[in-house]
């Protein structure tokens, strides 16, 4: 029996037991409170498991009997918490719902496929009785990719792809692996570099995604500068669709056509279920190092990632925080020992008198590089180069190695802030250089005016974390006092204000995050009717019953009212 | 009024007037009568433009009523000769019938659109009639994309974008530039270097292809190790359909579902017209020089081209001829003067015995390079010391100056050819490095047998043209003397023999010359069916009434009968 495929926690991020430590950082929650106004800190836990009444599993049978006569019976689950942890992803308003017990959605049943062919047989069954099936991978999205709901009540599966989860072949010479999707981004990584190369892939929830999920979903990773987006790296894949499998070939480049892995790739789950792919892999670097830098203000961290990209001479990791993610990354400073302190002192002088750093404007960019010594350090001189014509001071590999420490930490922060009742999420989009500066502003703006709306003082943070020739992504932060009794629709009015900013000023709706549910009510605006339409052609045509994960990525008639956010809620929040 | 849109001449490759010059290459006949077993030359011309009988042009009344409602009357244009220019493309078959007077299809009425607006019209009064639209850019494609046929016999029209040729605007921050997509090569690149700022697509067909043409069948240009495939220059688009306009958004990446970039590119024609689109450029580089080197055979040029991929230190173009492309670059020699002839024999003694080049073996790699000096100059040196290692001999810049004057001159050799008779065409592919060398010697053989088959001598060459982290391009050309009266179906069973080889051994139907009509019994195979069902639900989603391209991408049920190549062909070739 393969062994249990392990999951999240059912009501936040990581692990069970794993959070957020703040016992040695003990400036984040007087930051947190200072800045969104919040003088007394009331708890809201999650509710217990057992208090949490799920809806009852529908059932169909000849689904049943056919599943089964292709499954072994450890393939299928259905107790509770089984449910539960495939009832949703990690979106906001997943865990605000999940946290309150508010569960009026949850797979029927779980099923484990163990190869394709078990796929197969599932996709079919489904296909043959109207069975919805929700791909999952490793339950991380936070775009609603994984709402188990179903518009027309039929029975809901939730085909969990964690025990597909092999390197199936790596070809050393092509640089190109063959792998199965479901291996979480840590145990997938390990078996990789068990042959000496790596996939480069290194979102922000690393270990407790899959490749399944982030090619489903078009993600990036923090090391997308050196190795690409997910997009970048596919060169082909399987799929399979209830009008068959879709299988293009291990070939680098092409024109056979419309290319059909981009008919797959961000598809997100509503065309199929991906089971395998080759990507592009890369030789293990004999280097790597992170490290800190500060500076001036965000126009010079921003020229500086510019002149990078343009000499062809960026790091492997660049990621600039604005002037308020800045701050908050001075707020998550360890205790230390007084001896330490003074050293800090001593630097902050430094950079205050001798480098003329204003604190209030700074902006901190951490930066790693990788590859065999001496390419290291000729990249890393030529960027220090870079760096200091910006104004830059550096502050050398402490910040660094924090980072590096802490990297996959950030998704737990919001559990902490959720513990506290606070509405807090990220944003994230993309546009060209010219006008990065532009849509940060506006969209930083548009933020804090609509959480001001809900009565909160606003907490608003962004950073830069990929670059392209043509431009970057911007990647906001917010937070907010809670709007008592109005929670959901408070945070939905936020984002609204951030999604909005991003198609008026010349974003994107996502980067990265993919469109969900939560994306809905701005795919048409960014896709075009016609790109939309597209869209939905593919759907009709691959998927004639709408069972593969129903109600994401196309949306209704009226997107803002089903998305949740009432004509009434805004009229409160923008008051006339 | 708009300045006369330049075309091809009907019968061939190149202006009116221009053709390739063998008066200072006294080699070339001489080697090919050779390779092919040719011993008397019989001239085979086109047939006079006169003597050329255009079916008559059918005419639907109420189209016309709606296209001259919208459209200025010196945008359309049915005379004899706008009609045999647009009633093909370039490829094998395409001249063979036009040299001949085959010309059983050619379009009814050709139209010049002048903006979106205009096209916008032509398609909606073409779909409200069911009107066949066949977009037409440089005339150049060598896969039958541009076939002039309907097979249900309804009025056909070429839109010919060769007005819609600007460049809109050039962001020369993002280096991203908007443009329209009917400019010849030259004309685009013109004004684009007018704005300090170059695409960096140089395909063979430069002079007589078009930036829509480019996209809509994924075409790679001879500078893709730096600039990439068209499909990684696409920033954003239009593209009208007759469900709608497509529009997407200018930035570097997102992840909003499916990306309708990918459904546009490479849709050649048969979703919709693209009227703009928004490209990567780049800034002109300072210096910019070929080079020539003869490597001992075909596995050490290919390792070596490896070994620049892996270190990431390629050339801008890297172009290794096989031995049998290298004899025949051999045989391009331009006549000499006796002192410079001096010169070369006494290389080609230091060649056969210092380096100790087997002539019958060695390959012949163009490589140039660009940038600033400084970095010119040392990539040049790398790229050196790594073909040296591999056993190669530099022949210095003047096989490089050869290449760089008559690089978009080879298409025009095919006329030389064919007005001798002889059944001549490329075919290409891409794969893995893993597999380069297994389906160079598989495909080789294939296509020489194939030909012997025919009762000919073969001539099969290929050269390696671009290179990617996985893999790399096949790029094989072939000649074969006829077999009088089967001319075309024997070219048939050849093309046939590669494009079998290709996909049995790993490769792809085509690596940048598109599907068309050519690739048509592959492309099943190539994508699986129920990759092409996901195309067909494109296509049936966004042009219900199939007035798009019809007949191209996407195949019928009998692909090899309707493809032209009979069974008793197949028979007569491969005697029992």
């Amino acid at each position: 029996m393969p062994a249990e495929v392990k999951h999240m926690k059912w009501w936040g991020w990581g692990d069970e037991g794993a959070s957020f430590d703040i016992s040695d950082r003990p400036g984040v929650w007087p930051y947190l409170a200072t800045q969104l106004g919040i003088t007394e800190t009331e708890m809201t836990p999650p509710v217990t498991f057992e208090s949490i009444q799920l809806p009852a599993a529908k059932r169909h049978e000849q689904f049943l009997t056919d599943a089964r006569r292709a499954l072994k019976p450890d393939q299928f689950r259905d107790d509770k918490m089984e449910r539960l942890v495939h009832a949703a992803g990690k979106s906001f308003r997943d865990l605000w719902r999940l946290r309150r017990g508010l569960v009026s959605h949850a797979p029927d049943l779980v099923v484990y496929p163990e190869s394709e062919a078990d796929v197969v047989a599932i996709v079919t069954a489904a296909h043959s009785h109207e069975v919805v099936l929700i791909p999952f991978g490793g339950g991380s999205n936070i775009a609603g990719c994984l709402e188990s709901k179903d518009a027309y009540g039929r029975m809901v599966v939730s085909l969990d792809m964690g025990r597909m989860n092999r390197v199936l072949e790596v070809d050393a010479h092509s640089l190109v692996a063959r792998l199965q999707p479901g291996a979480l981004g840590d145990d997938m990584e390990a078996q990789l570099q068990s042959h000496g190369v790596t996939l480069g892939h290194f979102p922000d929830s690393f270990l407790h995604s899959t490749l399944g999920g982030w090619i489903a979903t078009r993600s990036a990773g923090m090391q997308s500068d050196k190795y690409g987006k997910i997009e970048d790296m596919v060169v082909s894949l399987r799929m399979v669709t209830p009008s068959g499998t879709i299988v293009t070939r291990t070939v680098p480049k092409c024109s056979n056509g419309i290319d059909v892995n981009h008919l797959c790739i961000g598809s997100e789950g509503i065309l199929g279920v991906i089971t395998e792919a080759a990507m592009r892999v890369h030789r293990l670097p004999e280097r790597k190092a992170y490290y800190g830098y500060l500076f001036p203000d965000f126009e010079s961290g921003v020229a500086a990632v510019y002149e990078c990209v343009r000499r062809d001479l960026m790091p492997v990791i660049t990621r600039l925080n604005d002037p308020f993610k800045t701050q908050l990354s001075f707020a998550f400073k360890q205790r230390t020992t007084p001896f330490k302190q003074r050293i800090a002192n001593a630097m902050k002088w430094y950079l205050r008198h001798v480098k003329r750093i204003d604190f209030a404007k700074c902006c901190m960019m951490i930066t790693a590089f990788e590859g065999e010594p001496a390419a290291f350090r000729q990249r890393r001189a030529e960027v220090n180069d870079i760096y200091r014509n910006h104004g830059a001071a550096s502050l050398g590999d402490s910040p660094g190695r924090s980072f590096e420490k802490s990297k996959y930490d950030f998704p737990h922060l919001r559990d902490f802030v959720m513990d506290r009742g606070i509405i807090a999420d990220v944003s994230e989009t993309a546009t060209v250089w010219s006008n990065l500066l532009n849509l940060h502003a506006k969209t930083s703006d548009a933020i804090a005016q609509a959480i001001r709306d809900t009565g909160s003082p606003p907490w608003v943070g962004c950073h830069v974390s990929h670059n392209y020739h043509a431009g970057a992504s911007l990647y906001f932060t917010f937070g907010a006092a809670p709007h008592r009794g109005r929670e959901l629709e408070q945070y939905l009015y936020v984002k609204k204000a951030a999604e909005d900013a991003f198609l008026k000023h010349g974003g994107t709706l996502s980067h990265h995050h993919a469109v969900g549910t939560e994306h809905l009510p701005w795919i048409e605006e960014d896709l075009s009717p016609a790109g939309l339409h597209a869209v939905r052609a593919l759907k009709t045509g691959l998927d004639p019953k709408n069972i593969m994960n129903p109600g994401k990525i196309l949306p209704g008639k009226n997107p803002i009212a089903e998305w949740g956010l009432s004509a009434k809620a805004i009229h409160v929040f923008r008051k006339p």
